[in-house]
């Protein structure tokens, strides 16, 4: 609900990008120039709207974000560049800001241009159709979906002011950033350097801790906007919680719609050295397919736990290894436990939480993740 | 054919580790003390076995392996430790050898724990039956299988001397090491030294250019026994390249008995700015569960490789981006090229090259990989 806080106006329709002809752009616009912040992905093939976005929010303002579906705008070079300065230029143009006050994301398929004529045109009549209506929001998050099955939307209202937002994820979902799209909308005044330090804060435990896949995408951006309507300026420990909040919803929402995964997995790795530590185990025993797999036959299969702990290279002290699935030990003080191993297969049938503890240390890290299954490689093995 | 190079006994055959009465165990020996080399996985979570082989090699000589599968003795803490210490005590006593001359092997699922009394018993038996017979290395080849669907088994014969291999291999394959046993035998004439320099030169663009599933196991190892029994002593360079010919062929049959894979795929890196670049970037590629279903799909779906290119953080040249399947290029100095899709995908369908040139550098690399698959899913996902 990016329409909820004051001071933000939405659109969303369909543009000419996807050929089924559903919704596949969204436009996002603060009435007033707002406060911005921004985190994107760090692979080395970012896209051209990531690295044109990336200077647009370098000096903490901006005016709006555009973003498209169908089409990644990602390889391809030059005229990719050149598709995100026309499309950053056509927003400006249509709401009389500076191109240097649009943020860009664009999402879908890596290698095709964009139709940017067809874009273009686009942008002008969501431009004309911005409104606070709620309908407004739910249509600008579907414009960002690509495998996504559902639209996703959080909110929060803190005292005098609150936070929307939409979402978009389903794939290719790797820190950092797992790949997806977001936009957070506040009307809480917020200055550059706050906005900065608590979006990254909480993207760094949220978004930053989704693992689908193991795959990181080209493109991911996480945009916050803030308009200050409220006249409101939240105390910063609060504001970042509730930041959190919202991106522990979406980030949720995105592990839940994973491409043909069946279940969401909580990875918790607890005593190691410190937090980085701690993410680097989590993520590698997120990133193994032979985890993944025993995850989606809900097999407490902690072999190849332990052999993800040591391919991470992290040092852990596998004498004192602890290995919970549901709260079952199956692993105490480096030993195997015995457990109720039907009992404990029906349990992980659903959704569950699997604890790794790898010493005494206070290093802690939590990684949402879903299990892989013969629907996801089905679904990514058939040509385009 | 172990048994092929002069001065080598094998055996194999079942001691009652696996359920289903298959052979499980396997002895290899020298007939006279032999110079030793051997690599090992860097998994931090290394087996028992692994631990102590590492100390027995150590001082270049050695007169036999011991193997079993259907147990990794694995994440079994000191009751690991004790039971590879008696495995070794055993062959030692049967072969009237010291401990410290024996390597040993273990593979088959992490955690279970060695039916030790069983296992010594059936060390005795296969001590009694070793042969010099082609027999007896077929037996021994069977002895080291898990989920591989056949035995794996190489040779190469030189001037006056000869090497004989066995391996196992089918899954949890990633370097360093891929997941593997190899057992490789030689009638040459070598010093610790330069067996050690020539069997790790022939690892690593062999079994550590192998991606099957991007999973790195806890019990690979290889290991080279020189019997020096033929008398000659081989140029340095002629033998590497023998040995890298016989690793080449044993890497080869393990991708190609890829868990419930259909394809076996070589993807080359080139234009890197060394051999480390490269290496590392075809590694990202082979790891991406994306790229590894569009293998699946025989889908020339370029955007994820870029992907993988990207996520891999290594500098490369995406303006001089080149990616072609089978020849065929699909990107052109970074830019989409036009080409016969159906026709490609119809080439697709079985084992094809993937070739990726990031740069004008002259790093390169080639790794041999597999395809991800439904049936990999289902068969690593069922409980155990």
């Amino acid at each position: 609900m990016i329409t909820h806080p004051e001071g933000f106006v939405a659109a969303g329709g369909h543009v000419g990008i996807k050929a089924d002809g559903s919704h596949d752009m969204a436009l996002v616009a603060s009435l007033e120039p707002a406060t911005v912040a921004a985190v994107f992905t760090t692979n080395r093939a970012a896209a051209p709207p990531v690295s044109l976005s990336r200077l647009h929010v370098a000096d903490g303002r901006a005016r709006a974000v555009v973003l498209n579906s169908g089409c990644a705008n990602a390889g391809t070079g030059a005229i990719g560049q050149a598709h995100a300065l026309r499309m950053a230029g056509r927003v400006a143009a249509a709401l009389g800001c500076a191109p240097e006050e649009v943020v860009i994301c664009s999402t879908g398929p890596i290698g095709p241009r964009l139709p940017i004529e067809s874009v273009e045109a686009g942008i002008d009549r969501l431009a004309a159709a911005l409104s606070g209506a709620d309908t407004a929001s739910k249509d600008a998050a579907l414009g960002i979906l690509t495998t996504d099955t559902f639209p996703k939307s959080s909110r929060f209202d803190g005292d005098g002011w609150s936070i929307g937002a939409i979402a978009k994820g389903a794939a290719m979902c790797r820190p950092d950033m797992a790949t997806m799209l977001a936009v957070i909308t506040t009307d809480a005044a917020l200055e550059p350097s706050d906005a900065d330090a608590a979006l990254r804060a909480a993207v760094d435990t949220t978004f930053n801790s989704l693992n689908i896949d193991g795959c990181q995408s080209t493109n991911d951006t996480v945009v916050l906007l803030a308009s200050g309507a409220s006249g409101v300026v939240p105390e910063f420990e609060a504001f970042t919680a509730a930041l959190g909040e919202v991106c522990e919803s979406l980030a949720r929402q995105m592990a839940r719609d994973g491409e043909e995964t069946t279940k969401v997995v909580d990875v918790v790795v607890e005593g190691a050295a410190d937090a980085t530590d701690a993410k680097a185990i989590a993520l590698a025993i997120t990133d193994s397919d032979l985890v993944r797999s025993s995850f989606y036959g809900g097999d407490p299969n902690w072999g190849r736990v332990l052999q993800a702990i040591g391919q991470s290279q992290v040092p852990a002290d596998l004498d004192a290894l602890e290995i919970r699935y549901e709260g079952v030990p199956v692993v105490v003080a480096g030993e195997p436990a015995s457990f109720d191993r039907p009992g404990l297969v029906a349990r992980l049938a659903g959704d569950f939480l699997l604890e790794v503890v790898v010493g005494d240390g206070a290093g802690r890290a939590r990684v949402i993740a879903a299990d892989l299954t013969p629907g996801y490689v089905e679904f990514n093995g058939a040509p385009s």
